[in-house]
Parts: C-alpha cells; sequence; structure tokens
C-alpha cells in the first residue's frame, strides 16, 4: 500500500460506478479466488458482488431469501456479533453445524419454521475447526435434500496452519445444489483490513445475484479502494513470498504464546486448525456452571481490560468457554496473559457472595490432565463437548 | 488528494472503528458544516453519523422511522433513483413539495396511510429551485403541526449560483421541532466525488441515532477513505481560495453552454439556482402529450448516446419535461447539444406511425416566446406547471 504507484488514482475512480463492483476489481478477484481456493475452472467475475463487509452481504442475502419482516430462520448462531448483526436487520438466518444438522432442520419443521439456509462458516468461528471435505459434502447434500441455500462464510480461508488441508466450496469439481450455493469471502481476516470494509459474494444464481445487485447501492466500496485492492491482489509474487509466510509465521507465533500461557494459567483450549483465536475452557473458573456466572466472569475480566467474547454470545450451549482472539502483537499477548493470571486469581481468592460452591482453590491447584479432553471443572460430571482435541 | 501527506496512513485506520465514523472524521465534518452551513453555534460530531453515502442514509432512517415490512409513505419522490432505490429496500418514503405538502397529507390520511416524514431536498431535484428561508419554516412548522419528521436533504448545499442565498436548516436559529429535524449532505454532488461513497446524518434526536448507528455496520466507510477526506476537508485555505471558486465557475460555465444550446435548439430550461441540473421543457418535441410519448422520445435519445432523465422517473405529472445534468467538461455539453439537435431534427421528420397527431414542423418553427412562461406544445393549452421562471 505504500509503493508510490499505489496513489494514482484515475478521476473515472471518484465518480458512480457498477454497484456490484468495477469490473477490473472483480477479474482480480476472480483470479485470486480461483488460483488462492483452487477453483478446478476459472471462475466469473459476472458472478462476484463486491460490497462493504460480510456483514452487508450477510444482510443482502436475509433480504433477497427471506420474507419481508418475518424471523424465517431460527437463531442459531456461533460467531459473535452475527445475531446482533443480522437481528438488527430484521431477519435472522440460522447456522446448523454440521452435526445439528438434521436435528434442528427437523425441530423447526415441526415448530413450523421454514428454514430457507444453511450457514457454514469454514474455518469454524470460533471453533478453529475446519470442515474435512467429506463433511463438507454431506453438509452441502444435506442442503440439496431440503432445498435449503447454503451461505458458505470463508473469510478465513487463508488462515489456516499447520499445512492443514483446507477445502473451499468453490474448489469441489460438482456440487450438489450449484444455484442454491453462495460463497462469501472478504479483505477483513485474511489480509488484516478490517477498516478497509471489503467483501464478496460469488453466486452462480442469476435471479439472487440480480436481486443482490439491486441492493448493492447501499452497500457500495469506493472507487478508489476498489482500485487500490485491485493492485494489491495483482501483486502475486509478493503475496507469495512476502506477505502470506510472514503473517502466518506472525499468527503462528502469536497463537503459540496465547496456548502455552493458557496452559500456564491452567486454561486448556480446542485444538485450532484456523482462524485467529482459540476456544478456550474456563469452566473451572465459574462460580457456579451457569451462564450467569460466565457472565460474571467477563465483566471481572472486562473491568481489567481484558476483551474476550464469552461462549453465550456465540449460542454455546455450555457455560465456561471463552473465545480468545491473538492477531496482535506478542508484547500484547504477554500482558494479557499477565492480567488474566492475576485477574483470576483475585477472582478465584474473592468471598463468594450469592453462591454456595467455592472455587477458590481452582487457580492455585488446576487439575492436570494429559489425556487429550478437557479438564473438567470442579463439582460438574464431564464436559457436554465431546470428542475435541485439546493442545 | 495528491499531496504527499495524505498517503500516510496509521495501521490503526485499517482495523474495525467506531460504526457512527471515526471521532476525528466526524469532528471534522462538525466542523466544515457549521462553518458552510453558517450553523449559530457549533454542531457537535456526536449528532453525526458517517455513512456509505446518501441512499443508505435514506434506507436507514426509513427502517429506523416505519415499521418493518409495510409501506408507510406513498411514492411521491421526485429525484431520480430514489424510487427504485427505496422500493428496493420495502419501505418507501414520501416527498412532499411545499405546494402539495398539505392537500398530500391530506389525501394520505383520508386513504389510511400513516405518513412519518417529509423529505426536502434543497436545492431541490430535479427543479434546481432553492426554498426561499420562509417557505423552509413554513415546512417544518407543517410538519411539526402533523407531528412529521422532516428530512433535509442538502445534498446540493454548496453547489449554488449566482450568488443566491441559500440557508440551510443548520443555519436556523430556532426549529420547531428539533428532535423530529435530520439533516443529510455528502461528498457526491458538492465535491463532485459519488464514487468514494461518503455521507453524513446530522441528528439530535438520540433514540433514532442509536437505532441508526446500530444499523450504519451495514453502510460504513473505510478507515483510510474517512482520513484522507479528513484531511481535505482541514485545508479551509485550499478550499476556500481554489477548489470552491474553481468548481463554480466551471459550473455556472457548463451551465450557460447547456441553457444557450437549448435555447438555440428551441428549448426552454427552467431559471436553476442550484444543482448540477436544469429541466428542461421538450414538450412540443412529443408526438402525443403522455407518458408513453415522454419515454419514446426518451429512448430515441438513448438510442443517440444521449442519457437525460425523464420526468416521468421523478413523478412529474406533466410529460415532456426531461433533466438534464451539465457538470461535464464543456466539450462534452457542446457534443451533447449537436447530438440533440440531430437526433430532435430527424425524429421530428420520422413519419408517424402510430399517433395521429404529427409534429414534424416543430423543430423546424420552434415557438418563440419572450414572456417569461414556457412556451406551449403544438396543439396543447397552457402549461400545468405555472409561475416558473425561465432563461
Amino acid at each position: 500500500l505504500t509503493r508510490p504507484d499505489m496513489n494514482y488514482l484515475e478521476p473515472d475512480l471518484f465518480q458512480y460506478s457498477d454497484t456490484q463492483g468495477t469490473r477490473s476489481f472483480r477479474e482480480e478477484i476472480a483470479k485470486f479466488l480461483t488460483d488462492y481456493a483452487r477453483a478446478p475452472k476459472a471462475l466469473n467475475p459476472e458472478h462476484i458482488t463486491v460490497m462493504n463487509g460480510c456483514c452487508a452481504v450477510f444482510a443482502t442475502l436475509s433480504t433477497v431469501l427471506c420474507d419481508p419482516g418475518v424471523n424465517n430462520f431460527q437463531k442459531l448462531l456461533f460467531t459473535e456479533g452475527f445475531t446482533n448483526i443480522l437481528a438488527a436487520s430484521l431477519l435472522v438466518i440460522g447456522l446448523c453445524l454440521s452435526f445439528v444438522c438434521v436435528s434442528s432442520y427437523q425441530l423447526f419443521f415441526f415448530q413450523g419454521i421454514r428454514v430457507r439456509a444453511l450457514i457454514l462458516i469454514n474455518p469454524h468461528n470460533p471453533l478453529g475447526d475446519i470442515y474435512p471435505a467429506q463433511l463438507l459434502k454431506e453438509c452441502l447434500e444435506f442442503a440439496h435434500r431440503y432445498e435449503l441455500h447454503v451461505i458458505m462464510d470463508e473469510i478465513y480461508m487463508l488462515s489456516v496452519y499447520d499445512d492443514t488441508t483446507f477445502t473451499s466450496v468453490l474448489s469441489l469439481d460438482c456440487l450438489p445444489d450449484p444455484e442454491r450455493t453462495h460463497f462469501m469471502w472478504g479483505f477483513s481476516k485474511d489480509f488484516g483490513m478490517s477498516g478497509i470494509r471489503v467483501a464478496v459474494l460469488y453466486t452462480r444464481n442469476h435471479d439472487i445475484q440480480k436481486a443482490v445487485n439491486q441492493l448493492a447501492v447501499f452497500h457500495s466500496c469506493p472507487g478508489p479502494v476498489q482500485h487500490v485492492l485491485s493492485q494489491f491482489l495483482r501483486d502475486r509474487d509478493w503475496l507469495d513470498n512476502v506477505f502470506f509466510p510472514t503473517n502466518k509465521k506472525r499468527l503462528k507465533e502469536a497463537q503459540n504464546v496465547l496456548v502455552d500461557g493458557l496452559a500456564d494459567v491452567g486454561i486448556p483450549v480446542l485444538k485450532s486448525l484456523g482462524g485467529l483465536y482459540v476456544w478456550a475452557d474456563f469452566r473451572k473458573f465459574l462460580r457456579s456452571q451457569t451462564f450467569e456466572a460466565e457472565l460474571e466472569l467477563w465483566q471481572k475480566l472486562l473491568d481489567k481490560k481484558l476483551l474476550i467474547s464469552p461462549g453465550k454470545a456465540f449460542e454455546c450451549y455450555e457455560p465456561g468457554w471463552f473465545r480468545l482472539v491473538f492477531s496482535d502483537s506478542v508484547d500484547k499477548i504477554y500482558l494479557c496473559i499477565q492480567r488474566l493470571e492475576q485477574t483470576l486469581h483475585s477472582f478465584v481468592a474473592e468471598p463468594v457472595t450469592n453462591n454456595t460452591a467455592s472455587t477458590a482453590d481452582a487457580l492455585c491447584n488446576p487439575e492436570k490432565d494429559s489425556s487429550g479432553k478437557p479438564s473438567n471443572p470442579p463439582g460438574e460430571g464431564v464436559s457436554q463437548l465431546k470428542n475435541v482435541l485439546i493442545y
């Protein structure tokens, strides 16, 4: 972005342009996604709509796919912010994780709720899991069977570690229902540019795209921004040899520092393969195994300027899980660990006022568990979150 | 924008920021509007929300002010695009021109339609009129009487010619209903930067602003764009001594070339004091005084690559009026006049196929009318648009 030729802007870029996104930007995005998502054949720039962020893409798709004024989709969302954001647009889309797909769908069906779409976030947010190719295909077939649209949110597509194989929906040779499969990606996560407000929708469904393009006038991106990002995507040498290796190295280092630091404080985390966060088990520090206790702990941490996301925000059904973002400088992560240790120490040492079960000894005697399962909180049975790998 | 210091961007600008707009940008906008709209006291940056264009501001206000899923407002819009754009967002806001305010309101009232807001575009689009201070106050009092919100769209605020006195709603000492008076402005027109996608809402109504700020996440502006525009607004010396004088001089020159050229072709235009367009009377060239004939003429001009806006797009109730934008190079305006003359000449010379009334002699013998009233089309009585000054 600091190269001198980045600063030359044609006057046309300051005028109204195609609300779908400028042709040249869509061409660059198509080439970029073809290569980085490993599409079997070149993606078509005409199937791309550029908008100002994935929130805008979600809001527009919800308007296009749902009947106006009706909450068609059950609120079952696993990404912080989605719930509030989509509720604000008056329509809420249901996210069914693979293992709850069928049961959730049947539940909604019997409740008379018309489910229209399945949102899959891959890599998963907040778990950091990656959908294996086979599971991804099963999800797509499930959706096809029930005539559901699939909204594939792959915004963390290139934030994947440890040489993990990531299967983008764009890389599949044959989709069960291509007309109902929609892909989205943006610059916020993989390029660390959430402030630039650019995301894209890729859909082969002509009718949906036509409707989305009509609404895109409310969510358009500045011409100069589209131009600068086109140049950015075009510089493959820099992306492949400088940006992505450096970015991945730094993120991996930050992740290690956080995971090790949490382990020292006695907090296990799920094995995460992608995303910019870890999903951590604070259950042993809750005063009771309730969401009220989770909120109490969250508030205590926030008072010490530690902003982490409680599981409740992701509709997690078990209290005590938190998402911690590590895409920051290592210094700040060390500071975070230090504050976390101090805060948890004083928190468990505080006299319990409204609760009978004391966890005052939790920090002093964290359970050591090397079995590969999450350690269980005091006074609690086994975790309801099964089969999860932890560090 | 080409100054070297414009290119230095702090990393924070690339991260998520306040969805209301960055604090520093809102401060610059507040100072700018205080001075250029001649506010009696400094505007408060906290009352400003930054969004990606006035369309987004309108869409958000319609969502906030109206009940979901209901067309609360009658479609009575006078700006091209508004109709489509707001219809697309499922809610349509009514614009009442001053002279139709009371009758329209009563009409809607008796039809059981709940009108919530009055949109005033000042300078007017497409007429180019400016609301005198007294009329503006009467409109505000009318709205107050009926408990209507007023949405003041002053996007052409600084595109005013001939030393005309323009009264911004922000300049009024005492508003009849400040909690229901909302102002909007943007960079698209006065700075000729429609492609930068930045507009602002100024409202003192805390509840409305709170709701708008929630929705602003779908319409946010890139941090780097807000930063560059802040610097732009801060450079008062350049704005006052270079940009605005040059811009106004060029626009006035372009307007003169267009108005004179149209007069030579026999097309009178309304006396326009603001905006980037003139409202022109093509009635004598219609094959019949119908909107079908207006559309036919529009299509004929479009075939010759002359894109002008038919009155029907602004819900004009008399066929034959067109809006012509002059904010372009003088060369292109001369080319426009030349093509217009050729196209109209061949159009009126064509044999009429589906219409009995021939206007073939209209161009050859354009009516000369120096009375200050629009000339009347052949076979038609007096114009329904009364009391309009023409060049």
